[in-house]
């Protein structure tokens, strides 16, 4: 049992708490009505705006992602609206089901669990819509499921090209905070994230992110109700009106610390380093995946993967194999492959995931790998050598002299 | 300054957080798959079940209080049910308000701010609807505002008397783990409580009980979405559908610990200790108020008040005065007044309300009130005298030798 | 059952720990070569030697009191000097038995368990001593047992009329952080207090100060150990030497947020907020004194009293019996009687200590003063009326409008 | 700057305390007197015998190592007592220098910094004493500073060889719950160690086991104070003199949790853990090193290395070079070189120590590992292959399928 020192949590979501977010969240409870939490809410508001590149508005919610799925979809829609739901992976399948669910018409446009949105497939879907009945085209940024990165700019670029009047909507629960976003540089009207990735805070926050554009356009949304209404949430006359109640009192100094710590680390470095520790992830797997058809990362072009997380192959039952190996064995707790093959499939113990998400750096990254390579000796998975001198030497490019 | 120890927060919710809750919190991110996490949430539900004293279903959300009402409210209702409100203070007409704007017809029966539900004309408006219209009757248990306990199997009874189908829906917000509640045996179908009052965890999570026979009733709901949806956060056969998606981990933790406690000290000794603190608060109050008509309970009727929570009149603007002096020179924050005069009105500040809910001893309470009457002599406040002899006699006769 | 909220500890130390320092001191381990731990000691020396009104050295000990008290002597003392020592309760005569322990002839003068040190017998002890053979005076500021306060500036001066040379050296351990004390103006030139009690920190930090001219004098004390050595740890070259070995580093941390505070606040409120409890605690004792000779305080002249615990007569058994009744009923824990009786001497009983010593507020001690009132009605205690009403008086007219 | 994640801290000294420890010493300060404080102490006693393998006294002390020293040679000796100190490490002489200074004449045996105890030196120094003059023989188990393991009884066996009647006093600090260590059957008369490495809480507490040999040859040692007193400590007839006045309330509660978690993993689990954590970082070095004679392991024979630190050189300034970037650019601390050369000596950059000690698992190991070679790699450090590949292999080795 080489297990019995911290466990880490390598899965994708929630992530590792910094100790400064735990700290800021063990505290007596504050009045709700006056005194340091509206005071210190006060200041979330810009460092939100600035960590999405956007001068939009910002509503937070006590929600989960789905909860700020369901807040994104109340507000932009009405009953019988059409939206376009484009899907890279388990979880834009997710936002589809959820947003179908409350009475949207949405056509899903898949492209699979290995590749980004196809543009020209998705032109031509907006091309067939000649009267702009779509609403929203709805897209994840990084589908925590397959590790897909979509190019956000792209596909707005695309809108532009067609001239479709429809609200792109963006999740980024799964990227906020580890992948470069522009929310405004790249036209996205409506933008979600949550509290537990890369924010660093114990699930149970939710956040919309939308624009005057959005608000205008949704002003008659009629699947609104007052627990999912942005408006009060972004603009509120009294405290309690920015949670449609009591508000989050823990949670909301957690998140004040996890802010402080990306500003001071500053947004370019944290996706910088969300980057470098990808690619020696990814260095990892090239090299144990040489030969040995099994292992493998699931998208093959390293411009389509995701910062945070790596969805991986490494033959069924060698991924289950290997993620009891780490935890009973080594401390460390990987991500389950998500939507690939179903649990009672044996093909299901193929897929694994590796998360790199947060509060995580060189340190946490390259043990992760070479526990892994240490379980992947002990089960006899056969895998090819040099992966982890090659994951040193990313990070130590990355890092420099 | 005599403020500086240990601030002590007397508003009503949140309340103060049990060592043991925050230190249940402070924890490093869990697996939501498998192990400790899940299960220790299959040890939650019993306790949630005992605690409200019903065999019935239970769904947690990572919510407030008013996600908790919408959360009732969807899977209620659909759009264009009708449902009578019965009001005795803010949160009456707030959960009139949400289910409105939610598309239900909802209407209010409003008893005022300092009185229960008045039976005969509940009665009267139930046999009004001849056509059994009314889908449910939605009631505060006690209102948080005015501190009014209604008599929840009363009203069953009514229903019963009448013969009157609609489904009974509670709000226990204020009164849970602080009031005694018999769900199953008064007659409810659907209550709705919260984490930050008598439950001792910080706000973040909302509870939805509902029995089989709402269930049923409830099947064809429109209103329901998939975060509200309670039928699989009741009966998941996957973790994540308990949460409809990230479980809300270190509140749960927490959760654990408040029931721990509560299932320690025993629900009728948690019962018994709030009334005899809330009888001490009292006995403070009327001896204040001997004399001084501006001074006074806002219920009348002992019967008639919550157990948590103190609603009171000190004459304006002595009440707000009372409240800075107290925050300033004693470390205690009050509640201000809620929902009995508007803000910018002068009568605003002549209401206050002393909370009394949760995690709270002889030592808290009474330190409150002595702590009132200091600021009564330094601020010049006319007030009747043995007060604190009072609340030390409910004390000492609650107590024992 | 009364006392299931937050227990109150109300004995006199270890205080109540602030949430400040508490969270100051949950932490990673730091570096103890490099970074943020040593450069924080740095700024510790200088609130230190603020708090004790003084320019002199200060060593931190990892130790208790009583190894601060080791540390003074190793410091003060060869084998076979001599040593005066003013007692006034249990800790003087505590001091005396180590210093005498260590090998050193110590005199004791005894003045009682109720009464300070008389000048005028101690000014003859001086005198008696024409050879001043006496290295040093030992007396206790505020013992912690008796809660007797000695005016040191008084002291000091009874020994610049006689002209004796001694070095006086003070305990603090009671007081330090409650009772004013300016160490320079009233000529002390040793001076010990320890973590636990005013200065808010978990027991494990032992303190000395000491002047030039103790430095000097106790050059060649041959009973200084490596340990306890005040040299090094005053005057560290390297960062170990502060602590002969590896530095206390989370209670460091604590001690860095206590002084803090202690700055924040400002040194005289500090001690006018202790004195104003004081009185508040006296002010109900007298009351319930009054007709009843069983109840009261030990030291009769309130000038004579220490601001951070206070001693007291309630009759036996009646103090054990209601210290035991606040314990299980109330969730507050007063002091014990100690060194006034045996354990087994039916008069032990009789005792009581209430701390307000440190974090504490007007809320903590009025709530103290209300259980204990409400205990005595529980009990049957017979006590004079008012007590209650007179310390919200205190407290009225301390704080002010 | 990959470093932003959790640091990692691989100095020897204080180790990574875990969470539990740290939740368990966040806490309000509890009653000295009675209840769960003394009630839980009962329940160390048996638990600190068990880990040093002894039905021996023990004694804890509010003290750091170099506390434990001094507490160890007050017991032991009376001035002017002769002694024969065993160093094979700085802190070999540490504790000759410490006991010297008490006033104890101790012979030194120096066997450098690299080298166990050669036997049969200490066999002729043993003999050499023909007239018993030597009270004890003080060694370190294992040094801190040089990581050199000795043979205790090896060192026991000589003596009984010899027929000395000295005492055998161990140094555990660096090697208690890292390295075996079985007290009695080794035939130890006197062990100290410390909280901050295998015992994983932080600084702050000492201890001393000792027989009854020891107790009754001790009796009359006359450098005994009453704070290094171990009587009374170990064997209390009132709570407060187990800790010569206050207990180390905190530390007690992070010493009780840190006492479960090697209770739970069980002792010899513990020990089978660092051992396999330490071959993994000599294979490391082992490899580094090969074909680059800057590169090695201080102590030649795996034999003679302790388990929970490991002493290296890396070529000067390389060591500091790697130590800076490693804090910098990685998130991990090493150990600097202690004892090897003087801070402004140029060599003293060669050395740098990485701690395994306590709570430390494969994926914390491996970590320092890989970031190590990342910043060789960086810092164009000449470093052999296959350095990563053979500690990962040593922990598959040591984990099993």
């Amino acid at each position: 049992m080489l297990a019995n020192g911290r466990p880490y949590l390598a899965i994708p979501g929630p992530s590792t708490m910094p100790d400064r977010v735990l700290a800021a969240m063990h505290r007596a409870a504050p009045n709700i009505y006056a005194g340091a939490l509206p005071e210190m809410v006060e200041t979330l508001w810009p460092d939100l705006r600035a960590l999405a590149g956007t001068v939009a508005h910002v509503a937070i919610y006590i929600a989960n992602g789905h909860g700020a799925w369901e807040a994104a979809n109340a507000n932009l829609f009405s009953r019988g609206d059409r939206a376009l739901v484009l899907a890279t992976g388990r979880f834009g399948h997710g936002w589809c089901e959820s947003v179908q669910a409350m009475g949207v018409q949405a056509d899903l446009l898949d492209f699979g669990k290995a590749a980004p949105v196809d543009l020209a497939r998705f032109e031509s879907a907006l091309r067939a819509d000649a009267g702009h009945k779509l609403k929203a085209v709805l897209v994840t940024h990084v589908d925590t499921a397959s590790s897909v990165k979509n190019d956000i700019a792209a596909i707005r670029a695309v809108m532009d090209t067609v001239g479709h009047p429809a609200l792109l909507a963006v999740d980024c629960i799964a990227s906020m905070g580890c992948d470069a976003f522009h929310m405004d540089a790249w036209g996205v009207d409506v933008m979600v994230a949550a509290s537990q990735k890369g924010l660093m805070v114990p699930p149970g926050l939710g956040f919309v992110w939308f624009s005057d554009k959005a608000l205008l356009a949704c002003a008659n949304s009629d699947l609104r109700t007052p627990y999912w209404d942005w408006r009060p949430r972004a603009n509120a006359t009294e405290f309690w009106q920015y949670w449609a109640g009591t508000a989050p009192t823990h949670h909301l100094f957690g998140l004040r610390e996890s802010l402080n710590m990306i500003a001071e680390e500053g947004r370019a470095a944290v996706w910088a380093r969300h980057a470098a520790l990808a690619r020696s992830v990814w260095a990892a797997f090239d090299a144990w995946g040489a030969g040995n058809p099994d292992i493998a990362l699931n998208v093959a072009d390293p411009a389509h993967r995701g910062h945070s997380v790596t969805a991986a192959r490494l033959g069924a039952p060698h991924a289950t194999r290997l993620r009891g190996w780490l935890e009973e064995k080594a401390g460390v707790t990987l991500g389950i492959g998500l939507g690939m093959a179903a649990p009672d499939d044996p093909a299901y113990h193929g897929f694994l995931r590796v998360a790199h998400m947060g509060h995580v750096n060189a340190h946490m990254t390259l043990g992760v790998l070479a526990t892994m390579q240490a379980g992947m000796v002990a089960l006899g998975i056969p895998h090819g050598p040099g992966a982890l001198d090659a994951a040193a030497r990313v990070v130590a490019e990355a890092a420099g002299a």
